[in-house]
């Protein structure tokens, strides 16, 4: 697994990254420029849903390494994302029984690159993401992951309940975070297990939620509402390897 | 404990405001602007050890609240930090064993905001924070402490290592996260306990690290070196949690 952010620039060489598949994490399109090609362009990353900005000709031009922009500029990811079935083959070549983070809808690119941080110091197998609403493998992430892209696997699936349901056939447990739930010091989180995070303001959706089959709380002695995301899943991370090295 | 963040402008403001000794986060100065009032402000930021900004018109402009600000905006923040002693009167109000977060040159005010969030979840009570080479109380803490920051007080000492030889006469032992020492399942953190937290990059300073009683280790079981940091201090801080509980 390996990652590169790099720069896209000129109208064709945009069109065409779009059109492969590539990941594409921001465009930025020269302020007031609406003709042709920008118009399908813009289509396009509406389609993938990349977050546009647009901007003024100085900082285009500030952007882009070429000189040569003509109006669009892409940022694309060159980081290949995992299938779940090697976060699985994963566990199995070490003879562990498999330990996955779901992430559900996690937003801020800082806790998502803490939080995979986390999960390879933790010995968890791999990350599972859902395709939308949720922050993708960007430049960011990659810099606050600290390296851990490089050995923790990354899976991207279209809908997280269903992959929940799927791995259940392969005899995982799922344990999300949530209020009201059962202090997970008394929950038995050994065996495999996969575990859930919800997003920073919502929490776990209503759906994931309904597949976990334990809901851990963590105890909150003080006097604001919930920790923050990449904090709560250390801590339950860390509860889960207690957990393991005692049995 | 209260916070508000506010925008100081104009010359004789701003020096005021360096002069009463009011935490100015962040001074903004126009850039190529060097007469001598302006160098004053420049000579008062830099024993403050002010974050400085040389920046163009449209900026200021757009920073300044009146419209005149004379080429100086500064950020100031209106927070008051708490005394040591505020710390344990509210331990000993609560009844409880005293608990408290030593944060060694927090630089990253993200992982503080985060931090103080941990702290007050946990049930500490209070964060300890060194004067130089750290993290203030900014607008970024105050936003990502999610509230924490109105519950838990936060002290600023001069030298770090003193005040825990200080609290060790009030009975508290001392905890650091580092490398090389014990397993921290392993360790008895109960009873009154200091939690000292080493900056993002070096970890704990050498001089506090000889002050600690102890030395916990947080199982890595993965490829990269470290947690982030206040990943690493929710771990910590929630199994001196489980061991209080159990206890």
């Amino acid at each position: 697994m390996r990652y590169e952010e790099f720069t896209i620039e000129g109208r064709n060489a945009v069109l065409e990254a779009f059109r492969s598949g590539k990941t594409i994490d921001r465009l930025f399109v020269l302020d007031g420029c609406q003709d042709g090609p920008v118009k399908t362009i813009l289509r396009e990353a509406k389609k993938q849903n990349t977050l546009v900005q647009f901007v003024n000709k100085e900082r285009l031009d500030h952007m882009s390494e070429t000189g040569k922009h003509q109006g669009v500029v892409a940022y694309a990811a060159a980081y290949s994302y995992a299938e779940v079935s090697d976060i699985l083959d994963a566990a199995r070549a070490k003879g562990e029984a498999p330990f996955i983070f779901l992430l559900d809808e996690i937003e801020d690119p800082h806790n998502l690159g803490a939080i995979i941080r986390t999960a390879n110091l933790a010995g968890a197998h791999g990350v599972i993401i859902p395709k939308r609403r949720a922050a993708g493998l960007t430049a960011v992430v990659v810099r606050t992951s600290a390296g851990a892209l490089n050995y923790t696997p990354v899976a991207k699936v279209t809908n997280l309940a269903n992959t929940i349901e799927d791995l259940k056939k392969e005899g995982l447990w799922f344990v999300c975070a949530d209020m009201g739930g059962q202090t997970m010091y008394d929950l038995n989180l050994t065996g495999p297990i996969g575990l859930v995070i919800g997003n920073e303001g919502q929490g776990v959706s209503r759906l994931v939620r309904e597949k976990c089959d334990m809901i851990a709380s963590i105890p909150m002695k003080g006097d604001i509402d919930s920790l923050n995301a990449s904090v709560a899943a250390g801590v339950l991370a860390y509860e889960i390897v207690r957990q393991r090295l005692k049995g």
